[in-house]
């Protein structure tokens, strides 16, 4: 099979495709032929070495991933073979509250991901994806999707007539919007970029701010509501914005912190947040059972995730360098041929 | 002030327009013209003396209303005169899960209801109304429309890609179809006439089944949703009603038991409801914050309320009449002339 | 090894002590030599052929087990091996709400259970049990326990000064007693028996109710509480009483429903369920991170599940007509020979 | 009536006693016959000028105080007159989820406070206090054990076998580890005392850290938990503390942000919260339907909150200086004669 592999030492000058023998397939797993893969902050993190230093090398990175099952080990469903699936980001989470047991085998780092031909995974760290969806389409769930839903649904029970804030227009942002509308919350979007809060209304969006032209959003989103403030924020960081995201929100609201976007640390005026009975939640994807649920949604709405750009196997660098870029609005995807 | 009451003893017989005195206006109350008024079924059980037999008489039914606030007792902001309101369904639940004291004065039975040309209600016993209703519409909310809402969102957290079960078309149903897809769920709603369906599939039901045609029709919902099972199902009773809801619904789901269309009496079989894990959970209106919020997504949304038809203040029993006829689709409505 | 197995056909002439070879030990599997065994109505009801008449022949019964690991299959980590355990009810309910899917396989059937000399389990499916527990007490834990700490805790937030009733003394309702003291609840217990009033008295009962002497037990357990009722029923059922404990909650509070010891059909007035916001919450046993947590609270106070009797392996039928006979209070026991 | 206020600036050489004229008793209003008044950190910043320094003067401080309807306004029941009642700190928030209606009326700023002989409140700004305790235990429950039980229960459902750190032993801490403790959890506490940590360990501490023995207290809490990390922290703040509590909690678990103690900033290392699925949930005092439920477990464990010493009225200074010494464990009161 053939791969992509952070070889001896992390950086980009030891980023190498690479063939390597096809895994065995044990009792519980399947093989999965890879058709495409999106990208995530993290990834790229984590090949420059900035995400876990410790890592073991070689390692495949990419949590996310899509494809079909060609092969079923001992003990699993034959009638499973041919089944459209995408990687659970989280091999061993199915359902519940997290524990360290359960978000101990994440893809991509510490165990190989998904950038490669073809995968053997167990058969319950893959899940069915939405008929509709194309491939690359499917690819863009694991993590960014999956993460947006478990802020808004799993966590926070956002409902109709709440009003969401979201922070930019990458992956797990533009998945917030998303879902938000879906929930019937009005979602006000910010972005330095008048150009990706045009395309942010198109998706939905209630309100946009341009947080270049206003570095007091916080104020304005507040202000946007009549002064009550924001029921959520989708927190996904950054120099300074969690301070104008306590202004933004309500007294009693909830601040999601998403996205290794965020500097490794922030100035916390905690005052607002005991002042105002805030509650400010870690979301880092969630469990298999979550992952089944939001399917269910995107099923009913025939939800279509954005994809900014689909690029082939052999250029994955380019696509990193694309997301490094920070250029797009959604998805960052690359695709194998569907040999 | 004009009245409609119940004046000596219980029956349509003893059902009577009448002229009282205006009420004295204490600290802390408002006064409300009332423009419009909804019937619910309790209404129409309360003057049959079928509610509850020891209310003492004479009483002004109805719990349901909408005005405007021409006055304010001492301690009220007089900026409050003029303020578009409806009435709270218990003068006292302002806010948290339900208790003796929050649920003791409800309005049309223990306390003077809203069939009259004016009422003294406490400030806080009304809510502001969405802008865009007009008087009819936002007269339809108080009952009907935040049972449905407590049901959905209060009580269970209906989320995108549930899939909701809605008995019937009255107000309380009309309203829960409405709401549910508000919130991204797919509806299924049961009646026995096409028409209704029809109607209810323009309103965005998802699936309907005519319960005459298929009085197995539990099992029907079950196997449109791939045998899975639905995962809320709003009950408004009924012989047998509660057997096939058990029928519908899915492991773990909930069945929110609403209205006095119920006979009072109903065999259950306790099995699924242990062997499933089910919850069935009574619901009776809701508190005030809950009817604020409701109306965050009524604006949000710019929902319109179904409003079978409007009789004339004058016409109240023939309003009745229609209501006990069980032809309507949504709310029925008496409005005052706006003198 | 040796078995208990319902043989060709249902009834105690059918339950035949037996020799079978040992099973094979799988990838992902755990044996698991079993010291202890307890007994529940629903293995009862099994044998009889009143629980799943479909079910297939021959089965080993019980659901409930404890013992050791004294062999892993490939890809279970050795150092188990030596590891006291117990048996999870459902082998695959792992955590978060249930599913057709989490619980399908539930031991002593459709599965094969645990009166057995040896298993061989999911790693997965059995769970370490608390030290200070003897085999005999941590064989009581899978279905008795677990499904009172669902009802008290995973279900329900029962909390400290809440009241909770607890019907009668059997395996769920002891623990339910047991559980609700150590999350701060008082607790008001009802018996046929002065003797286990007495018992259940000195395990913390706070109020008992001899329901003989006062079959209005209902209103007698509102009394006791001010008037204002109890915050949560857990309802075993029998005939009636559903009705006494929709007499005895508080607007609002929670009855969960348990077991199968309550008739097949109950009539039930569904006025009071609806009028006064009453939860009614089915709840068949709970996931394995249920489990582990609530092994964490018996662990933390040392608490000690009551055992009425234990009985050896080879006197099987006499522990289940003591438990048929009604008489004891907790859970009756077999042991095995731990050679 | 006496009075102690902050008179024309802020600053204890502002702070006087005076005599005021009894206030007006209107409809809806009792008047209350001050018994004991109890201090918070909070009262101590206001009279400083370091809480709300645009709060306008006069203000009478403190918001908790206990004593005895002594008579009733217009609308309110006779028979409350004699009722042992305590402040509500919030004199809007009757239940439910915050709002800024519901946190604008507080007692002690804006309001004036209860350091009075009488006051004038809103029959539902006071609530009945547990029979059991005297008037300075009852004066401590408005702001601190509110606060404790509102963390531990109203917002975080902790549960027999959980595990709660909580720093230190002023008000809130102690009133945390109490409840902590009747909610079947396991303490453990930190102190940079160790006579401290020995009355902790009497009042129910399973564990004690001093913490300036051992500054990386955090990592000494996760180990005592078998490395799983605890269930929830009482973070009442200081320097470098958050840092230890995102050290010491498990993944999913807890963090309850109490207490002006904290620095108006702390550094915010944001990745644990992210990657562990953290919760900060800030938590100031509670509506009064959670007073209520608090007094309601009071009473049933007979709970005797922890009075550090008892000032008379006249000495509300030393009280203070007292206070602001930080040498006190439990509550500082001051006691009004009861002539």
């Amino acid at each position: 099979m053939q791969a992509w592999e952070i070889r001896d030492s992390f950086g980009f000058d030891h980023f190498h495709q690479t063939e390597r023998p096809p895994a065995e397939l044990g009792p519980g797993e399947v093989r999965v032929k890879v058709r495409a893969v999106s990208l995530n902050y993290r990834d790229l993190l984590m090949i420059r070495g900035h995400y876990n230093p410790r890592q073991p090398l070689p390692l495949i990175p990419c949590s996310d991933g899509s494809g079909e099952i060609v092969e079923v080990g001992p003990g699993v469903d034959p009638a499973r073979v041919g089944e459209r699936v995408a990687s659970c980001f989280f091999q061993t989470w199915s359902g519940g509250p997290p524990s360290s047991d359960k978000v101990r085998g994440s893809l991509g780092g510490p165990l190989d991901g998904m950038l490669a031909s073809e995968r053997v995974l167990r058969a319950d760290g893959v899940v069915p994806v939405p008929e509709h969806l194309s491939d690359a389409a499917a690819a863009t769930l694991p993590c960014a999707a999956l993460t947006a839903w478990s802020a808004l649904v799993t966590q926070a029970d956002v409902k109709a007539g709440d009003v969401v804030l979201v922070q930019g227009t990458g992956g797990v942002s533009i998945f917030a919007l998303q879902f938000a509308c879906l929930l019937g919350a009005e979602v006000i979007v910010t972005s330095s970029s008048d150009v990706k809060l045009e395309r942010a209304r198109e998706l939905g969006a209630w309100q946009t701010i341009n947080y270049r032209d206003d570095p007091d959003w916080g104020k304005t989103a507040r202000r946007l509501t009549g002064g009550r403030g924001v029921d959520h924020v989708v927190e996904v960081g950054g120099s300074g914005t969690l301070m104008q995201s306590l202004r933004a929100v309500r007294i009693g609201g909830h601040i999601s912190m998403i996205g290794v976007l965020s500097g490794r640390q922030d100035k916390l005026d905690v005052v607002p947040i005991l002042m105002q009975n805030i509650r400010v939640q870690g979301v880092l994807v969630a469990s298999r059972d979550s992952f089944v649920d939001m399917n269910r949604a995107i099923t009913a709405h025939q939800l279509e995730p954005v994809v900014d750009r689909v690029f082939p196997f052999a250029e994955a660098p380019d696509a990193f360098a694309h997301l490094a870029a920070g250029k797009h609005l959604g998805k960052v995807v690359i695709e194998l041929e569907s040999t």
